[in-house]
């Protein structure tokens, strides 16, 4: 069966360029580990000054093995490194593993030699992991290939791991065996000069050998890529990811409200969020899932039934449930009947079932046969804290046996005493995920009902409306040409306006006078604004008064404005006032993800609460109502407590139309809509106030 | 040295009612465990149906005992504690540890024999754990006493554990035993029917043998008295805590804001906030911050440096830290300049110090010399995983000389591979902790720094205003004596007015035209209220307007309102418009924690947001200040983006005045003053809306 990336993962001979005879030496204990691991092909082990390494005939370069060679592990010096390129390249080596440092990860001339290398690849069409890396497992009876230095020994099983570090791959090796997590492939990327994450993803993607992955990552190659390829495959195979390294972003400029809260992170965690991946906050969580979802199934659902011998953990299993979003059911009458009838008087057959310290494993199997096929529940977390009188070996046994083809996913908590440690064992290696305390077995299950969801949510669709691009197009032109990044609120408002997103009716006009007889002609009440180059954050300078119902009130605002503002050329603005609910909506564009959607309620809900939600574009239609909901006050546009509900599709279509003015002039660099008031019809609803640049570095 | 329950700790002889000679029993277990840890004392086992037990010489009952007995371990079926009470009176022995289980915790008659228990042994002032329980603990080798039947073995520490639950008991010795914490003392309390939590934190408050007291909590027999005694023993002692049993709070009668809002669990968290008491949320956590806490001193403030020889776990480290608010800060200039002078040149000196994967136990030592003393940080984290090549024996070897007596808090994190076993071991024993993962080191010093903080708080003083308490007494008294719960809008405000908490003026009257005039009194704008018996919730039922500009307007309103209520008797109350934020201060009492105080930002805030902060009175009126700084929406208090800034000390003295209002008058059982408007000055502050409730319970 061919494969992707089968250059790197399935061999059927390898050679080690850097073997060396001292114990100490890294090329020595990858050769070792190979040998070690029982690789089923041959080894080939090159260094010019031995003759023999770890008792295996050396060849002192590729050029002089006699036999065809499927992947080079590089373990030489960096200067040797393009030397022993050439050798992989004359030898039509298709796979190499560069364990050596001392490329991008220096700068300078590290980097210039790793580009070098990079472009040899290419041309050569060699698929390279690393440099700088740990070096590449796979587990495949058929291949039994352990390629790194890692002291651990890895045990097969269905995860396939990539990690960006390669000082943590170690600690990940020796975790995965310490918790009894098989893997299946195990992956030190290093500097992804040239397989990244996104290559592995889709490599595993249908190898039914996988059905984890999980990442270690520190940065982004190619994130719109990855956004794709994760949607695709998050659909059928989870995908569990750490992503560090989130202090490293810098501060950035905030011209607008979306460019100074689309922090990175916020950024990052939309990213995962959209792509289907599941980010776990720590190492820890990341293990505590991975254990579930490498044995278990899915729930359908999020009600869960505790079994267990004790009141303490289960009240605990009970606390942890309830916080991550699991219900535990009260259970139907009919199976709580059916446990009260096989099950010792002083147990509880409610949910939490309690058998109490008396039960053995016979009260398991028995509550067990129950419970497991019961319709009213979609998850059991079983409990078990060993009594002195209880032998907790057969209790694994008789639950091992009693959950056997269950159709639910089933963890467990084994608890306390030395004895137990056998049942760990015997529980694990019949892949019962065993907890050391009862919030574990509640967080791995929260993993596998949020990775649920997220399979089960809706695709979508990417909606396109009918807008005036090309005049949008003309009033981005005209201010590139004239040099002026910042557009004016004529031009803000006639490119919103070629997008279909509306505006309240207003006036611009140069004295008090004009503007009373605009508020007339436009009705009371009505807003009066000072809009000129120098006005940007109107509240803070006093440049905006609302709810003027009079001419008495207009004069008395224009006057004190015009007091106030006498150092600035400026026009009065007078608007309808229109009733609704503030929001905002906004556009940036991220250097690293590109365009980022921001969506929040106004004023000081953006300011002071920051309740705001982005979306890395291009979003669908079913994202898009996503973020509206997202936000902690949407109860305020659903309609509380006597408010209006507001017209939550009109909200939707903002938003693409937004996204749709984005993708289509790439020159446009952020957009704030602030607010646009929105009522509970689209009639009453407009944007108030704009502000949109562009950027100076993209042509319009 | 005479200590705080002595009877149950420091026994000189043990009686062990129920041994049994049957090796699966507790009493056998029991037995065993006393002798196997070498409790310093006799050892008397009380069997009627054995000659000896476990090769000791038994007794039938305990009269038959001719030496003293200090305490009685009982393991007999419940029907035979009765007799093994009035034997250990009779005997004069002043501690029991109750096993038996079968009490209140399964109702009725054990409910029933539970209480003559608790009455017998405080007649003759007997101390008693349990029953219900596991055992104690308690390694001093004076005493060398284990009377638990749990199965892993304790080692000497500084930890006094307390458990509820006697299963999780089980768990936590485990637990201690994995991962090298040592334990003073360990107690199961069972149904605590004498002794509680409080008594041990008070036994254990000046005990030198403890030096962190952790605790397993499933509910509060007394929460003022553990406010009470937790204040106190944290300032010098942390407590860190686990508490559990969230869910089974039910849901809760909505009369008033902070009645709906105060859920058990936001109260739980006040109570362990205001007790200066460590809550933490998870087991693991709770182990995991304990480790530092038995080992290390606390940091002085934030700053951390990161000793590492990798990056990936670095970065991961430095994530945490941020993530956690603690500040990997920038080492100063000569501090570099010294890192520099003693490490490889491909080192990194700027934070974290990262000496790359070359660097052993020299480095380690060069580093640490340099950084363990110096002023600029406050806190170290230490990360080593173990290149091949490097001895981690050797390593842990000079990281434990190298921070001997160091004044700072250090942590380490040793990752990886087999042979760092022994290395992690030697750390521990030489009082480092270690963690798997740099983000337990980090969560293990946030939780330092945290109680750091805890401990340096002001103290505060406790307020009192100059009130008309007796006015306010007869308002309470009058509407008690009429049978009405919920007061008038008269008494309400006369109420508040009695406690100086000042109402707009307003005036109420019966008809539009009357409301007029008084519009014209008060001066305009104004607000329009219909207030009579049936309007709780105003704003709902269109029973206020705001901003009224003029007699049209006021007219307008009063006509609307006429229309929209028609049904229903009220008058009009005009009020003058205050300006300032809307803020909401509440008052309501829990059936178990008692008067609790509640402040927030008013309207949409309170509503949607749920952004509000709770107190359990008496507070200080530095927790006064803390409330009003600790909602998320402080910013507009404090003055944002050109708003003004409220007069802060207005309402800490409104929050201490309606305490003192709750600790004057408990038949006053909700008070909601919703919304209180604050703006820059006190002059321009006052309550617009409020309404009370008495209890139907307390006597006025």
């Amino acid at each position: 069966m061919d494969r992707a990336l089968d250059a790197i993962f399935r061999p059927r001979s390898i050679a080690v360029v850097g073997a060396s005879r001292d114990g100490r030496g890294i090329g020595h204990e990858i050769l070792h580990n190979l040998i070690e691991f029982g690789f089923t092909g041959a080894i080939y082990p090159v260094n010019p000054k031995s003759a023999s390494v770890h008792s295996i005939r050396c060849y002192p370069s590729l050029r002089d093995i006699p036999d065809p060679i499927d992947l080079a592990v590089v373990v030489v010096p960096r200067a040797a490194v393009p030397g022993v390129l050439d050798d992989a390249i004359a030898k039509q080596i298709k796979g190499l593993v560069v364990i050596t440092a001392g490329f991008r990860e220096v700068g300078g001339a590290g980097a210039a030699e790793e580009a070098v290398l990079q472009a040899k690849v290419r041309a050569a069409a060699i698929r390279v992991v690393g440099p700088n890396c740990m070096g590449v497992i796979n587990t495949d009876p058929e291949f039994r290939m352990n390629a790194t230095f890692a002291a651990t020994r890895p045990e097969r099983g269905s995860a396939g791991f990539m990690s960006q570090s390669g000082a943590l791959g170690e600690v990940i090796l020796a975790q995965a065996a310490e918790i009894g997590l098989g893997i299946a492939y195990f992956v030190s990327m290093g500097n992804k000069a040239d397989i990244s994450g996104n290559d592995l993803i889709e490599a595993w993607e249908d190898d039914p050998a996988v059905n984890v992955i999980l990442m270690y990552l520190e940065s982004f190659g190619n994130p719109e890529k990855f956004v794709r390829i994760c949607r695709r495959v998050t659909r059928a195979k989870p995908i569990l990811a750490v992503k560090s390294g989130r202090t490293a972003a810098g501060a950035r400029a905030a011209f607008s409200h979306t460019g100074a809260l689309a922090g990175s992170e916020a950024v990052v965690d939309t990213l995962f969020e959209q792509s289907g991946v599941l980010r776990v906050e720590t190492m820890s969580d990341l293990f505590t899932l991975a254990t579930a979802f490498a044995h278990q199934p899915l729930p359908r659902g999020n009600r869960v039934a505790i079994l267990t011998n004790a009141g303490g953990p289960a009240i605990m299993a009970t606390d942890a449930c309830a916080t991550l979003g699991l219900d535990v059911v009260e259970l139907p009458a009919e199976t709580q009947a059916a446990l009260r009838s096989v099950l010792a008087p002083e147990a509880s057959v409610r949910n939490p079932v309690d058998m109490v310290a008396a039960a053995g494993p016979e009260a398991y199997a028995r509550a067990l046969a129950i419970l497991r096929d019961s319709p009213a529940i979609d998850a059991l977390i079983v409990i078990f804290v060993s009594p002195i009188m209880i032998n907790a070996v057969e209790v694994a046994r008789s639950i091992i046996d009693g959950v056997r083809g269950a159709r639910i996913p089933i963890l467990s908590c084994f608890m306390g005493k030395e004895q137990g440690r056998q049942a760990v064992v015997d529980l694990r290696r019949a892949g019962i995920p065993v907890y050391a305390f009862p919030e574990g077995a509640a967080r791995a299950l929260a993993g596998l009902e949020r990775y649920r969801r997220i399979r089960d949510r809706p695709e979508g669709r990417f909606a396109s409306y009918d807008v005036d691009r090309e005049r949008a197009g003309r009033i981005v032109k005209a201010a590139a040409a004239a040099g002026r990044a910042d557009l004016s609120a004529e031009e803000t408002s006639d490119l919103l306006a070629a997008y279909g997103l509306p505006l309240a009716p207003s006036r611009i006009v140069p004295t008090e006078e004009e503007a009373i007889a605009a508020a007339g002609v436009l009705g009371y009440p009505v807003v009066l604004k000072a809009v000129g180059p120098t006005l940007i954050h109107k509240s803070d300078r006093g440049a905006v008064t609302v709810d003027l119902r009079s001419a008495q009130e207009v004069g008395a605002a224009a006057r004190a404005m015009r007091e106030r503002l006498r150092a600035e050329p400026f026009r009065f603005q007078v608007q309808a006032m229109a009733r609704g609910r503030e929001t905002i909506l906004g556009l940036a564009r991220d250097p690293k993800f590109g365009a980022v959607l921001m969506f929040g309620l106004g004023g000081i809900f953006v300011e002071v609460m920051k309740d705001v939600v982005f979306r890395i574009l291009p979003i669908t239609d079913a994202e898009a109502r996503d973020m509206i909901r997202a936000i902690r006050g949407y109860p305020l546009l659903a309609g509380v407590r006597g408010g209006p509900e507001v017209d939550e599709e009109f909200l939707v279509e903002c938003l693409l139309r937004l996204a749709q003015l984005a993708a289509d002039h790439p020159a446009i660099e952020q957009v704030d809509i602030n607010p646009l008031i929105v009522g509970s019809e689209r009639s009453t609803s407009c944007v108030v106030d704009a502000r949109a640049r562009l950027s100076p570095a993209v042509p319009a």
